[in-house]
C-alpha cells in the first residue's frame, strides 16, 4: 500500500510507522470523545480541532522545511527555557512534553517504573519513535527542575544532543547569579547553534512576539473571570498546549480571533455552562497533550474549570518579558529575572506560589481548587501539603488529587470530584 | 514508677516515652541477632556494641550538657555539610539520618507516601518525638541534594530551624560559584549561631581533626581489600554509621584501635569469612542507623560485603580536605572545592561515580557489584542504569536492588542475593 504524504515524512524522520498509527487511531476518538462533544463551544476552537486532527502532519512539515531551508529546531520540556532566544535566531522552540498513555510502556523498559507518567510519557516517544517533533529537532534543551527528568535527560544524550540548563534550588542572590549565567550560556548555545548573533534589536522584537501571545493568553484569563464562563477549561487548556508548539505569531493571531468572539460572548451574557455551575482552579503538575483527564472529569460533573495555575497555565504566559531595553546585557539580565519569577515547587521555599493560587482563586471566583499532582512527583505532592494549609487559612476549599496518564482510576475519581463538587 | 535517669532526660527534651521505649526495646533484640551472633568479630567492635546498646543515652547526654554549657549542636542530613565550620566553633555536628521503618507511619500522616524510607524515617522521628539527637540540636541544617529532602526541610521548619544549604545541579563554573557562595553563607551562619569567628587557625585545627578520622575510615577500607577480610561490612558499616555522630577525636581512636587489631589479623590471614568467600561492593543510596538489612541479607548468604560507595560508605571519608593553607579564603574555597568532589547522584552529569565504583570494586577485589536504591529515590533509581551499563562494560556482575525499610520483601531479596552470588 503507498504512503500518505505524511506516513512518507513520519518514515523519513524515522518514526515507527506502525506503532504511530495505532497511537493517531487512538486520539480521533478520544478528542471527538472529550472535545467535539462538547456543547456551545466557541467557534474560534475550530483551529484546534483542525490541528489537533492533524497533530503530527502539518506542524511537523512546516518544522522540517524550517530545517530543510537551514533552519533550527529546538526541543524543550519545561516553561523556564527562554523561548525568545530562539525567536531571535531563527530557531523554532517546541515542546515535547507528552500526555499520552501510550508511549509508557517503551520507557519503562528503560526508566525506573516510580518515574512520573510525564516523563515517562515524554522519554518512551523518543525510545518508541513515536514522535516526529523530537525527531526533527536540531537540540533537545532539558533542565534540572525535577529529580526525574534530570536524571532522564542524561539517557536522552545517548540518543540526540542534550543541553541542559541548570534552575536553581533557591531563589537567592547565588541562585540569581548562577541562572543569570545559565541564560548567558543558553544564549551562546543558540547563537552557535543558528550561526546567528543575538542582538538587542532581534531580543527586543522576539520579546514583543512573545508578549503579545502571552497578553492574548492573560485576556483569555480574564475572560474566564465571567459567569457564565465563555470558555470550557477544557479549551482553555488545548489552546495552551497547542501554543507551546505552534508558531508565536499565529497563536497570537489565533488567541485575538477566539478572544473577540469570548468578549462578546460574555458582553451577551453567554457561556458553555449555565451560570451558578460550580468553578474551579486546577493547579499544580503540568498537563502535556493530549492529557486531558482531569478537566473532562471536573466539566463531565457539570463544573467548570476556570483556570490551570501551573505550567501549562498561569506560569506560561503571566509574567510578560522586558520591553524596550535597547542594552543587549540589560535586556538579557531583565528576561533571565522574569524566568526567575516563574513560581515552580522546583524552588524552596516557594511561598510565592502559594499567593498565585489564592489570588488566582480570588479573582476568577473559584468556588473551589482541585491541586493535581503526578503520581511520583515529589515537588508538586510535598507542596500540596503547603496549599492545603495555605487555602484552608484562606478559606478556599480544597481537593488534593494524585494521578497518572492511565483511565484505571477515572472512576475512583469522578467519586472523589462529584463529593467535591457537592460541599461547594 | 520512677523514670531512669536517661528516661527523665528524654522527658525534658519532650520525647514520646511511650513510643520510644518501644523503639528501643525492638532494637535490642535486632541488634543482638544481627550483630552479637557473628563470629570472629574484632574486639575493637566493642565500643560499638555499647553504642548502640545506649544509643540514646549517653552520647545525647554529652550533647546535652554541652548545650547546657553554652555550646551547640547542629544536626544535618548529608554529607555535604562542611562539618568543620562545626568543630572550628566548638559546635558539634550530628547525622539526622534515620533507618527505621518504626517511625514512617508518624511521617505518612504527612508526607508523600511515595517518598524515600529514609526521608520518611528521619521526618517521622520529629514528628513522632522518637529522636533525642534532633531534640538536643540548636539548628538543623539540611540540602537540595533531592526533592523528597528540599521539600521535607521546608515542612520540618515549621516545627525548628532549618538552614538549607544549595548544592547545585551541575559542576560547571556556574554551579561551582554557587556552592562556594553557600559554603561562604554557611560558614557565616555556624559563626552567628555560635558567637564563635572561625579563623585559618580553629578552621585549619578542625579540618586535620576530621581528616584524622577520615584517614582512619580509609586505612580501614583498605584492610578491607585483604582476603580473608578481617572486618564484616556490617560491622565497617556500623563504624561510619556511628562516628556520622560521635565525636570527631574519639572516633578517630576507636577507629585507630581497631585498624591495629584488623592489620594484625591481616597479617596472619585471620577474617571473619573463610577465605575465597564471595566478596560484594555495595554501592547507592546511604544506609541510616539501623538499617542493615542488605548487609545482613549477604553476609547471612555467606558473602562478605568489602566496600560501600555510598554516603555511609567512601563518600564520607575518601575525600580528604585541605591542610597547612594559611590564608582563611583560600582554605574555605579548598574546602568546599573539596565537598564539590562528593560524586552524589544528584550532579548531572554524574561519570565520575562510575569510576569510583569500578575502582573500588578493582581495588578491593569485588567478584560483583550490588546497586542499592531506596524506593522513590529518583536519582539513585535512574543512576543504576548507567552503572549497569558501565559494570556490564568493565566486566564486573551487577545485581540492582530496589527496597525500602519494611521486611516484607526480605524472603524475595535473598532469593535474588543467593541466586547472584551462584553466579559469581
Amino acid at each position: 500500500m503507498a504512503l500518505t504524504e505524511s506516513e512518507q515524512m513520519w518514515s523519513e524522520l524515522g518514526i515507527d510507522l506502525a506503532s504511530h498509527g495505532q497511537l493517531m487511531n487512538a486520539l480521533g476518538p478520544i478528542y471527538r470523545d472529550i472535545y467535539l462533544s462538547q456543547k456551545n463551544r466557541p467557534k474560534g476552537m475550530g483551529f484546534y480541532d483542525f490541528v489537533v486532527g492533524d497533530i503530527h502532519g502539518i506542524r511537523v512539515k512546516e518544522l522540517r522545511e524550517h530545517a530543510k531551508s537551514g533552519g533550527k529546531v529546538v526541543a524543550t520540556y519545561c516553561v523556564f527555557v527562554p523561548e525568545e532566544f530562539c525567536w531571535a535566531t531563527g530557531a523554532i522552540p517546541v515542546s515535547l512534553c507528552a500526555g499520552t498513555a501510550f508511549s509508557i510502556p517503551a520507557a519503562e523498559e528503560v526508566l525506573p517504573r516510580n518515574t512520573c507518567a510525564l516523563i515517562k510519557s515524554s522519554f518512551g516517544f523518543k525510545l518508541g519513535r513515536l514522535c516526529p517533533y523530537v525527531q526533527v529537532s536540531h537540540l533537545i534543551v532539558g533542565e534540572t527542575t525535577c529529580d526525574g527528568k534530570k536524571k532522564m535527560f542524561e539517557l536522552l544524550a545517548e540518543h540526540q544532543p542534550v543541553y541542559v540548563m541548570e534552575v536553581p534550588n533557591k531563589r537567592g542572590p547565588a541562585g540569581r547569579a548562577l541562572w543569570q549565567q545559565e541564560v548567558r550560556d543558553f544564549k551562546a548555545k543558540i547563537e552557535e547553534l543558528t550561526g546567528n548573533r543575538i542582538t538587542a534589536e532581534n531580543l527586543g522584537e522576539a520579546i514583543k512576539k512573545v508578549n503579545a501571545r502571552r497578553r492574548e493568553f492573560k485576556r483569555l484569563s480574564m475572560l474566564r473571570a465571567a459567569d457564565p464562563a465563555p470558555i470550557s477549561g477544557k479549551d482553555a487548556l488545548l489552546a495552551t498546549q497547542v501554543s507551546m508548539y505552534d508558531d508565536v505569531e499565529r497563536e497570537t493571531q489565533i488567541m485575538k480571533t477566539l478572544n473577540e468572539e469570548l468578549e462578546e460572548r460574555v458582553k451577551n451574557g453567554e457561556g458553555v455552562f449555565p451560570r451558578g455551575a460550580k468553578r474551579i482552579l486546577v493547579s499544580g503538575s503540568p498537563m502535556a497533550i493530549p492529557n486531558w483527564k482531569l478537566h473532562h472529569l471536573i466539566e463531565s460533573a457539570g463544573a467548570v474549570v476556570v483556570g490551570e495555575e501551573s505550567c501549562t497555565g498561569s506560569r506560561f504566559f503571566n509574567e510578560l518579558a522586558p520591553e524596550g531595553i535597547t542594552d543587549l546585557d540589560e535586556v538579557v539580565t531583565a528576561l533571565a529575572d522574569r524566568y526567575l519569577k516563574t513560581n515552580c515547587a522546583c524552588f524552596t521555599p516557594n511561598c510565592e506560589r502559594l499567593d498565585d493560587i489564592i489570588g488566582m482563586a480570588k479573582t476568577l471566583k473559584a468556588d473551589g481548587v482541585i491541586h493535581y499532582n503526578l503520581q511520583f512527583c515529589h515537588t508538586y505532592a510535598n507542596e500540596a501539603i503547603q496549599v492545603d494549609k495555605a487555602l484552608e487559612k484562606a478559606g478556599i476549599p480544597l481537593l488534593r488529587i494524585e494521578t497518572d496518564y492511565s483511565d484505571e482510576d477515572a472512576g475512583q475519581l469522578k467519586t472523589r470530584i462529584d463529593a467535591f463538587l457537592e460541599t461547594l
